[in-house]
């Protein structure tokens, strides 16, 4: 412990935040003084915000995004196709890509990727529900949006395999120079594989 | 609001987290759905620390510290005199000089300092409280050990007014050039202090 104040409220709140990923003792120690300064009933309704949290969130029956209710708004929603899911790894994602307004389509949200490393296999990220759902809707097209690491290019292969006996196309996001970078400061993995993914100029008039 | 999730209970957390110095919604985005990793006891106990802090933390009846009870774990010490109190703006600056092990007296921590742009006057920051604790124990010496901001001078002097009737020595701790700093680097106000105060060479040879 750093610090040596006698409190355990106080010490255990100080704990809990650090326990968060990028906050350090100093940073919780700091989090917790400002909570203190503000009204009793304030730190109270901070608390109950994550006692309500872990009672009552929800999650979409058919894509396990964060939901209010057993279906959520994205798969109601009458104006996206069934005909194409998309599969990312956590909500973030989602959130990413439906910044974009370029996927009218659904998602299927794994909860993670498969990571040897850290004990997570396919049967821990939803993979089977993700073909239980393919076989109930028949989607003509699966986009994979993953992350290009080790752990996203083996989850891409595995949930490939997996459907490769469906009559599915199975697509990945497009790697390759972000818009605005300059290619001198691309990295010659990235560099490469969008000389090797290159695609004919005309396609890209009409974008 | 960056997202579009329809949870109350996610949004209400996000919002929480957000409400902290610091951290953004973003940030806040990617801590809850860190925690919904967790299992939901884990989550709930996060949240039970921050209705324990609000309903259970106790401040020392004497220097406002938080403590476990009515006297805290500093002011309750045999080893400390009573003849110096130091005063501070907050609990962290407690910890601070508590570091140092340089200091061997009581602390007065106030609510923060004065400051009229945010409202903040001398009635608000237990200023009273010291004047009184200084009438009952008749320390020897205060100890201002405040920010170097105008708020922080203010605040200086107006306790400094407030003592000068009585027989007590009210020092502050010295402002100058820290210890590693190079002087071609150190600001001119910084410089100009040290210069100002200087001190024979020979009370540093004990040090």
């Amino acid at each position: 412990m750093m610090h040596q104040i006698s409190s355990s409220p106080f010490n255990k709140a100080v704990e809990k935040l650090a326990s968060l990923p990028g906050i350090g003792n100093k940073t919780a120690l700091r989090l917790v003084l400002q909570l203190l300064n503000r009204d009793q009933q304030e730190v109270e309704e901070f608390g109950n915000a994550f006692i309500n949290l872990s009672q009552q969130i929800q999650y979409c029956d058919s894509c396990y995004n964060i939901s209010d209710s057993s279906t959520c708004s994205l798969c109601s929603s009458p104006t996206r196709t069934n005909d194409i899911i998309c599969v990312v790894e956590n909500i973030l994602d989602v959130i990413a890509i439906e910044k974009t307004n370029q996927f009218s389509g659904k998602f299927h949200v794994l909860s993670g990727i498969i990571s040897p490393m850290e004990g997570i296999g396919p049967n821990d990220i939803r993979i089977h529900e993700l073909i239980e759902r393919v076989n109930k809707t028949h989607p003509k097209e699966i986009i994979m949006a993953l992350s290009t690491t080790m752990e996203g290019d083996a989850t891409n292969f595995y949930i490939y395999k997996k459907l490769a006996h469906l009559n599915i196309i199975v697509t990945t996001i497009a790697r390759g120079i972000g818009i605005g970078d300059e290619i001198e400061y691309t990295d010659e993995l990235t560099l490469g594989r969008s000389l090797l993914n290159r695609i004919p100029f005309k396609n890209t008039l009409a974008l």
